[in-house]
């Protein structure tokens, strides 16, 4: 199966986690566009899609390139773009390659760098994540100043990215549902009808409402250690792994290859650690090196050179740091978009 | 200079840098076998050579392999190898192909797995970063049992990692420095005059005595905002950073296109921020997101479209995410060992 540290996926779990998904977004009829950058992997953007998603939600322009080469055709660039020339260019290629392309933006200087691309613009908003988005009060004065410039204002989108929070998960998707059903009502009332309201996260998913037409979640695909502590998903859910080696007990803890460069080095404040270990719910990984896991293991250590399963606290990061995943059927998917920063 | 977000290096500075530490080493008689794991850079690392290294450090064999390839001839495989079947045939194909190896090692089991490789061992210690490495009291007992295997044991190795907290500096050196004694006392002990006490961390490199023969400083190639945090190092003796621009400011504060996939997650308890602004000492980056740095600026923000200069918190994570530098001096370097995880 290779050298480890490397990035192993079970398709069966993923697969299920695909089906989970699919079936709560239809609980309350919503589209799903999942978010890419999770994956970044056009073969498995094909199952998504096989498995009902509408298109695909992506970051940058870099990664609507590559799954574009591979066949996707419904791209959301849920950013809020700020394009130069080169920009320009490599968004027009690939509407005239027959993506229909939306992006994001949040302010009236953005919007007037894309006058003339004839792209379908969603209002960001702030719901409560605090990161880029306006306030949904903004939404009728922003979209008309967007509609003089002649930029096509299809809705608006939000990421409720404060549910990446102990117990936040249901006030997240209910502050979602106000803040895209106040900038329906915010439209509307400046003459918009919005043709998409779109929301989502992985840990707002099951708690969502009726208001989005859509949702983006992206780490839902794999499940990771985040939602494990999150209470999002079991242990029996993640279905990436990265694969690493004991190579130490020399000063009584395990020390595995799987560092930071492996696994990525996010913590959140709650976390218990770097990551968990898939078949050990006990054990904690106290400390990250770059080339090393410090695991602070329950009962008798095992043997140097045992295998160990190790869950990534962030599938995202983890992901981006390999050129490949193992699958658990045999052979190797690539991670095409990896690096696509731009 | 290409689309944000990339890396930027100033070589003059890191040129300063080089001989910096070349100063250093000289000081205290140590030689200096820089860790080219912070730069993956064939170019990086024949301007150490030039400035008086020794040789390199390297974390795997594939950084091995791929520095080896560059014409590197003495590498120190500075980690606990755990040695399957297809590592003993990568190993074997780097002495053949004249490279002078040394490796490290921790435990009777991992030493077993190199007989027959005809490598200079390096014996592991834990001088108080307590991740790999074997107590110095068990370094007699260890490198008995590894000559009756037939293993070469040339000295004796040891990362003073705990450095890497506020004021640890000067501590952590005197804790390598009193281990590396007790190391070379254990060996003599026992009939092995040692060849290599080998010692360095960044933080504690200013800090050290004239124990070690020589030392691995990484970081202090680039310096990075953990560097400056420590007080190691000025702004002014940064390097490396990710530029970015300026992308939204919707919420009063900046947000910056320079996410965790391309700065890195990394951020030490002490830390104030997920990194810092090169020319704003008084900024702080206050969240981090996969592609949004949200920093709290002081004073008047900073325009839309804005580059703004970031130094990541870890440089060795952050270069890890490019595929290359972008030069102050124009043209661009790989980093040639990206991903070189085993």
């Amino acid at each position: 199966m290779g050298q480890t540290p490397y990035l192993r996926l079970d398709v069966a779990v993923m697969e299920a986690n695909l089906a989970a998904a699919a079936a709560a977004c239809a609980r309350v009829g919503a589209a799903l566009r999942p978010h890419a950058k999770t994956h970044k992997c056009p073969q498995i953007a094909d199952l998504q899609l096989a498995a009902g998603a509408l298109g695909l939600t992506v970051a940058t322009i870099g990664e609507a390139e590559v799954f574009a080469a591979a066949g996707a055709t419904d791209l959301f660039i849920g950013y809020p773009l700020w394009v130069d020339e080169d920009s320009r260019v490599r968004l027009a290629t690939l509407q005239n390659a027959g993506v229909r392309l939306r992006v994001g933006c949040d302010s009236i200087e953005a919007a007037t760098r894309l006058i003339g691309l004839d792209l379908e613009v969603l209002i960001e908003l702030d719901s409560g994540h605090h990161r880029s988005g306006i306030s949904v009060e903004r939404t009728g004065e922003l979209a008309v100043e967007l509609g003089e410039l002649g930029v096509d204002v299809a809705g608006a989108f939000t990421f409720p990215g404060h549910s990446y929070s102990p117990d936040a998960g249901a006030d997240a998707a209910a502050q979602e549902a106000a803040t895209l059903a106040q900038a329906r009502d915010e439209l509307r009332a400046v003459g918009i009808e919005p043709r998409v309201l779109s929301g989502g996260s992985t840990p707002s998913l099951n708690h969502s409402g009726t208001v989005a037409d859509e949702l983006r979640p992206g780490v839902y695909v794999f499940g990771d250690a985040q939602q494990v502590e999150l209470g999002t998903i079991g242990f029996d859910q993640v279905a990436l792994t990265v694969m690493s080696t004991v190579v130490s007990h020399a000063g009584g803890r395990v020390i595995c290859d799987a560092g930071s460069k492996a696994l990525g080095a996010d913590r959140a404040p709650w976390a218990t650690g770097y990551g968990r270990v898939l078949d050990v719910p006990d054990a904690r990984i106290v400390a990250l090196s770059e080339h090393h896991a410090t695991i602070e293991w329950p009962g008798p250590l095992p043997r140097l050179g045992t295998t160990v399963a190790v869950m990534p606290n962030h599938a995202c990061n983890a992901v981006n740091l390999n050129e490949y995943y193992q699958l658990s059927s045999g052979g190797r998917w690539p991670v095409a978009a990896r690096g696509r920063n731009n």
